[in-house]
C-alpha cells in the first residue's frame, strides 16, 4: 500500500483573489459580516433555487475576479463542480465565458479538488491563471437528496445543513501575491460501511482521517488545519481516529462546518455541509487570517461523500473523500 | 476572445494500456469482436443495472492494467467520471483501490477530459502513471434521463441510445510504448440555444466545432479526427459548422457514436452515446488501428452535453462542451 501522494508544487502559485457569495442563514452565523455578499432571498430573484445557485457561483467568481483585477477571460482554466445531478450550476454559470472548462465532482471535498486540479494546470504549464469555483443552495440540494422544503422533513440530530453558498478562488504564476498555493494531495477513496445519510460527518471522517496521517507522518505540520465539514460528530470521529495513530490535532484543528453556523442559536443540526461552505469560510475566514499573518501556514481538507440518493437506496455503503491543499504566507516561507 | 488553448505534453505520455467492456447491443454491432469483453446480461449478474455499470467500470479498468502488466496500486491517479447522478459509478468503482481519485464530470465527453486530466498529472510530475476510465448503461441512463425501461417510450429519428459499455487507458511516462498523447485542449462550455433534448448530436456539434477550428487554426492535423457521440445529426452539423469557416473534414472524420452501431440494422436511431461509447470505440476500434500503424497521428474529441433533466423542465438550452487528444505513434514522430 503507497502511503506518499502529496505533491510540493514547484512554482510560484499564486492566490491572487478570492470571493463569496452566500445565503440570509449564513449571513446571520458567526461569519456573516465576512463574507462578500449576503442574499436575503433564497431565489436570489430567479424562478428557481437551481437558477439561483448558479447566480451565487457566477457572484463569487466575479468579486474573486474583482480582487485579482482581471477579467473572466484572462483566465487559462476554470475547474468547478457543484452537487446538483450533473454539475449544472458550474456548466451553466461558465457558459458565457470563453475559457476552457474543466468539470469536478467531488461532491463536499469540490472545493479542495478544483484547487488542486487549477494548482496542477499551473504547474504542468497548462494555464498561467485558473479559477477553482464551487456552489451549494440549501434548497437545490434539500429537494434532490431528501425531501422539497414544502414537506418539512424532520432531520435527526447528527444531520447537516446544505450552506447556500459560493467560493472562488484565483491562482496565478503570473502575478505574485501573499498566499501561495505549496502542496497538494488528491484523497482515495475510503469507505468504511457507513450506511446512514443523516450522518455524512461520519461517512467522511476516516477519509480525513487517511489523507492527514499521510501528510503528517512525513514530518511536515501546519499551523492550522481546516477541514472542510466534517461538522460537530464528524469532527470526534476525525479526533478519535487520528488519537488511534498517537496524533493529536485538537489544538490546531477547525471545521468549516462548524464555523458557518453558530449551533446553539441557529437551527442547523451538527452544523453545516455542502460544497459551498468550505468553499465561503475559506474565501471569507481562512484566507484572510492567513493574508493577516495570524497564522503563516494552513492545510485546507475538504471532504465528500460519494453517495447518491439512488446508492442509499440500493442499501449501498457511503465512501468519503478528502483533498488536501496546503496554503502558506509567502513572506513566511 | 481567446483562441489558443492547446498544450504541446513536454513529457513522453504513452499509453501504455487500454480496455473495455460492453453490453449486448454494442457486442452485436460492427465492432462487436474488437471488444475485450460482451456481456449478455444487462445486470452483469449484478441486482441492479447501477451496479452492472460499476462491474463494467472495474473490468474495463482490469483489462487495461492487465495490457499495461501493472496492478491497479501501481498507479499514481485515476480520473473518472460518468453519467449518473453524483457520478457514483466511478467513485464505487475505484473505493477498492488506494490510489489518488480525481471525480470529474464532463458528460460524454469524459472520456477525454479524464485522458486530458492524467496527461496533465503526468506532466506536472504529481504523478508517474495514471488511468482515465469511463462508463455509461443504457439501463441506467434510461430511467435517470429519460423514461424506466419497463414504460417502453417512443424516441424521435435524432435521438441516441446510451451505450452499455466502459473504456480505461493507462498512461505512463515510465515505460515506454508505441503510442503517446502529444496534445491536450480542454474545450470551452458552447451553448447555441438548442432546448430539444433528443437532440444531444445538435447541441454537442458547435462545442466540437469550437474546440477542432481552433486547434486546425494554427496550422495543426492529424491522419484522423474522432468525435464521441455526434451520431448521424450531429456530424452533419459539424461538417456545416466547419465548412462555414472554409474547413473541410469529412474525408478524415469518423464518428464513435456512428462507429459503434448498425443504424441500418439495429434500432438505434441516430446513433450512440453516453461516456462510453467514445471511450469503447477508442479502445476497441481507434488505438489499435494507431498501434497496427493504418495512422499515425489522431484527434480525439470526445464531446458532452451539460445538461440535467432538471434543466430541461426548467426550459433552459443545452451547453456543449468537447475536449481535444491527440494522440501519435512514436514511430512516426
Amino acid at each position: 500500500m503507497k502511503t506518499e501522494f502529496c505533491t510540493e508544487l514547484e512554482k510560484a502559485v499564486y492566490v491572487t483573489g478570492y470571493g463569496n457569495c452566500v445565503g440570509k442563514t449564513e449571513g446571520e452565523g458567526p461569519l456573516g459580516d465576512k463574507f462578500d455578499t449576503v442574499i436575503d432571498d433564497g431565489y436570489f430573484a430567479e424562478a428557481s433555487f437551481e437558477k439561483a445557485e448558479v447566480k451565487l457561483h457566477k457572484r463569487a467568481l466575479e468579486r474573486a475576479l474583482e480582487r485579482a483585477r482581471i477579467t473572466v477571460n484572462d483566465l487559462d482554466i476554470i475547474g468547478a463542480g457543484d452537487l446538483l445531478n450533473q454539475c449544472v450550476a458550474s456548466a451553466y454559470a461558465v457558459r458565457e465565458s470563453n475559457v476552457p472548462f474543466v468539470g469536478l465532482y467531488g461532491a463536499c471535498s469540490t472545493m479542495a479538488l478544483s484547487l488542486g486540479m487549477c494548482s496542477m494546470a499551473l504547474e504542468s504549464g497548462f494555464a498561467r491563471r485558473g479559477a477553482a469555483v464551487t456552489s451549494s443552495h440549501f434548497g437545490s440540494a434539500e429537494r434532490q437528496f431528501r425531501y422539497p422544503l414544502e414537506y418539512g422533513g424532520q432531520r435527526p440530530p447528527s444531520a447537516q445543513r446544505t450552506v447556500t453558498g459560493a467560493g472562488a478562488v484565483i491562482l496565478s504564476t503570473c502575478e505574485s501575491a501573499d498566499i501561495r498555493i505549496s502542496a497538494v494531495r488528491f484523497g482515495r477513496v475510503v469507505d468504511f460501511g457507513i450506511t446512514d445519510i443523516n450522518n455524512m460527518g461520519g461517512a467522511m471522517a476516516p477519509a480525513a482521517a487517511d489523507t492527514l496521517l499521510n501528510y503528517l507522518a512525513h514530518g511536515r505540520d501546519a499551523d492550522l488545519i481546516a477541514t472542510g465539514d466534517l461538522a460537530s460528530i464528524g469532527s470526534e470521529i476525525l479526533y478519535d481516529l487520528m488519537a488511534q495513530e498517537g496524533v493529536d490535532i485538537r489544538s490546531k484543528h477547525v471545521d468549516c462546518g462548524k464555523m458557518i453556523f453558530d449551533a446553539d442559536a441557529q437551527d442547523v443540526h451538527a452544523g453545516g455541509s455542502g460544497c459551498g461552505c468550505s468553499a465561503a469560510v475559506l474565501t471569507a475566514e481562512l484566507l484572510p487570517r492567513l493574508e493577516r499573518g495570524e497564522i503563516n501556514s494552513m492545510l485546507f481538507v475538504a471532504t465528500g461523500a460519494l453517495m447518491s440518493p439512488l446508492t442509499v437506496q440500493q442499501k449501498e455503503s457511503i465512501p468519503g473523500i478528502a483533498h488536501l491543499i496546503r496554503f502558506e504566507r509567502v513572506e513566511a516561507k
